[in-house]
């Protein structure tokens, strides 16, 4: 039995939050992998990939698992009526629900996470409260048949980890293997505990400031 | 200054292998990122994702970085005159030259890794030797200006790692915070020293079967 995943792919989206897993799932024996958007017109990434849908909201099959990556889009889609009634009703039907980084704020702004624990990006870990949901600062968190995981590279954990879930473990380890999955970051830098005081300003204060600034804004209107 | 940075796309291209270092490379804030392939068209990934060229061979700037992705395709690579003259060409004008997994079988095979230590993808190691290299069995090989990464996922712990020596490593440090590369691998699967035995034996005799075997022909015939 083929297994359905889907990943909403939107313009501005971070592409190694969807690269990532979409890697581990689409090397799996067992899967079906969709990108899934309103209409198949290519969609430029943060970093200038484009990326091309195949599937609508309309015709997307039924699925296993539907994953939210996240990007600076996901201040447009928490504003889009037209995503949020797509993945409120999907989350409702789907085996499991999964976000990468930022794309659970998509799933707070649809009333997924209401009453629910789950994580993010760190630098966007604040919104999940106004969200409704319930915080918690890990890599990856699971509440049920919800996975959410941390800023970008955490969605290559989650999605080994889900993939686990849905494919058996032994499939899971067959895919880390091949992936040569044995990470040695260069640097003790991937989080704002062990980072430098200055990089976590650069990223707050200078890259990320419009984007956070923003995304204020449109949490607090919802 | 802008770092000029060039990925060869090719069809076949293992997509992670290409998207995890160029997340790194385009959210730094100092590089111009290009893929170069014969002609513009989209080439399509072993997993169905496409990818479109942004340089050919012939307009493709001087590079301060060529950076090439492994993937079955590479067993094309190694057997094209065009694609091989060009990396020749560009190993030896490019400030530094960079692999990610198979990838240095095609620096391999357009002999630049003659006499230089070198890694690659865990099941391809046994190639590196023929094609002159000395292998070394590592995450990251630096011999020189020539920075060779293992399989896939390593794409990454390589672009922070060359990222640091062009851009500094305070620069590296805030990439590698912006994508919360702090990995968390749910298994100790990840390497055939510490992956189950069958594990090991899904990969290399049934997965990447043809692959290896029709590149096993290849590299005995250069």
């Amino acid at each position: 039995m083929t297994i359905q995943v889907g990943f909403i792919v939107f313009p501005k989206v971070q592409q190694l939050d969807l690269t990532g897993p979409y890697e581990v799932f689409s090397e799996a024996t067992s899967c079906d992998v969709h990108l899934v958007w309103k209409n198949l017109e290519p969609v430029r990434s943060t970093t200038g990939l484009d990326f091309t849908p195949t599937k609508t909201f309309v015709d997307c099959p039924a699925l296993d698992l539907l994953c939210i990556p996240g990007g600076s889009g996901v201040n447009a889609l928490m504003q889009d009526a037209e995503v949020l009634d797509f993945v409120r009703s999907r989350a409702a039907s789907s085996r499991y629900v999964a976000s990468v980084c930022t794309g659970a704020l998509v799933l707070g702004a649809a009333g997924v996470l209401k009453g629910r624990r789950a994580t993010t990006h760190w630098a966007s870990h604040d919104f999940l409260e106004p969200l409704g949901a319930i915080p918690e600062r890990a890599r990856i968190v699971r509440d049920g048949n919800l996975f959410t995981g941390g800023g970008v590279t955490a969605g290559i954990d989650l999605g080994l980890t889900v993939l686990a879930e849905i494919a058996g473990r032994a499939e899971a380890e067959i895919i880390q293997l091949a992936l040569e999955y044995a990470p040695e970051p260069p640097f003790a830098a991937g989080t704002p505990d062990t980072a430098a005081p200055a990089a976590v300003d650069a990223v707050v204060n200078e890259r990320f400031a419009a984007t956070l600034r923003a995304r204020k804004a449109i949490v607090a209107a919802l």
